[in-house]
């Protein structure tokens, strides 16, 4: 299973995926969710994955194989990010295809999706969750995040504190705690963890940063939520 | 959709559903999930429903008309809670089948889970989440609490401040706390709400109370609880 998050905020927008990816629960390993693409002051995207190794891994290979081919279209020369959402949707859908035809009554485990995020010079940050069969929603003020994989556990803290005026540092701190209540609630998600944020209007990434599962600053605010949530539960009155 | 959830503390055991039914969006209504069963010092048991409505109140139906009748053995007169569970499960088994076969490809909208929990004199409380094919788990020291429907949202805090040591007033907090994210992250769980308490030892239903939309208790609650989450999510520091 797979948690990633994405904030589209005012001041820009916080990206965080766990890394745990597992073939049946006695085969668990690391590999990284985030993709980052960047030219910096130009433009930056984010790309995270949620769903089939298999058809993560190989659609983000043929973004990058079009990326490298200066006569290609590819997601770092698409005039717009909506038509970035719609090359990646295209991408994953043609793959998703492809592998599920191989796999005959286990079609559906080849089911993938992403988070697509970024900014070009002259264009807003604009924030799309793509689904395995190309289609894909966009971020909005309403709805200033976007959510996949295991997303229930983490959802209640986002739909309390995060609106489109929330900062960068409280975006971070929200999507690192709605990944923490994630962490604790199912075991198929796990550390290490990484974050990005990118500052809007800047098309770089500002910070990225991999949260081992030692990560002191990240106990502690673990430790320190579990307390605070304590606390208020002890203050409630009924 | 549906939310219920069963807490089995030392002191006694906390019962919680919601009463929003409904078949597709635009179709929604009101039925009681929650279905308590008496005989005062000698005997109670609370079941809470999820999933198909038909096939669950068929099922409470079944099981009513076994207790109506003195020859049948029912869900009052079996020797032991563990038993009350198998006949739960065997009487939802057959309806499920039942009404699956009428379906057709539409067999799997027939699913439906049972919270079981009661005590009879001279044995324990015990309490038991019964699934479609009758087959069941009970829930222990280690994990004293079981949930049916949509357990996502409200799973977080119950994992946090739940042991068997909790009181039956802290109880019921941890209980409508977790039906209020899920009420507020899924619209399909619905008030009004129905909370029962059973006392340890007394063999009857020491609490019972409906909880309406415009209960102030319940929404006071609610806002204090939203307030404390932003106030504890202010202080925290990464």
């Amino acid at each position: 299973m797979t948690y990633c998050v994405g904030l589209l905020l005012d001041a820009g927008m916080v990206l965080l995926s766990d890394t745990r990816t597992n073939a049946g629960i006695d085969n668990i390993s690391t590999y990284r969710k985030m993709f980052l693409f960047e030219e910096p002051g130009e433009r930056v995207i984010a790309i995270l994955t949620a769903g089939s190794l298999s058809s993560t891994q190989t659609t983000i290979a043929r973004l990058e194989e079009d990326i490298e081919h200066p006569d290609s279209e590819s997601i770092m020369s698409a005039p717009t990010m909506l038509q970035v959402a719609e090359m990646v949707g295209t991408v994953l859908a043609e793959v998703t295809r492809s592998i599920s035809g191989k796999l005959g009554d286990k079609a559906a485990s080849a089911r993938a999706s992403m988070i697509v995020a970024g900014q070009r010079q002259g264009g807003a940050a604009r924030m799309f969750l793509v689904y395995p069969e190309g289609n894909y929603i966009e971020a909005t003020r309403d709805t200033p995040f976007l959510q996949i994989g295991e997303h229930k556990y983490g959802k209640p803290i986002l739909d309390r504190v995060v609106t489109p005026e929330t900062s960068l540092g409280d975006g971070q701190k929200a999507a690192l705690l709605s990944m923490d209540s994630t962490l604790r609630s199912n075991l198929s998600v796990g550390m290490p963890l990484d974050l990005a944020v990118i500052e809007a209007g800047t098309q770089r990434v500002s910070r990225q940063r991999r949260i081992e599962a030692e990560d002191e600053v990240f106990q502690a605010m673990s430790v320190a939520w579990s307390k605070a949530l304590r606390d208020a539960f002890v203050e409630i009155e009924i």
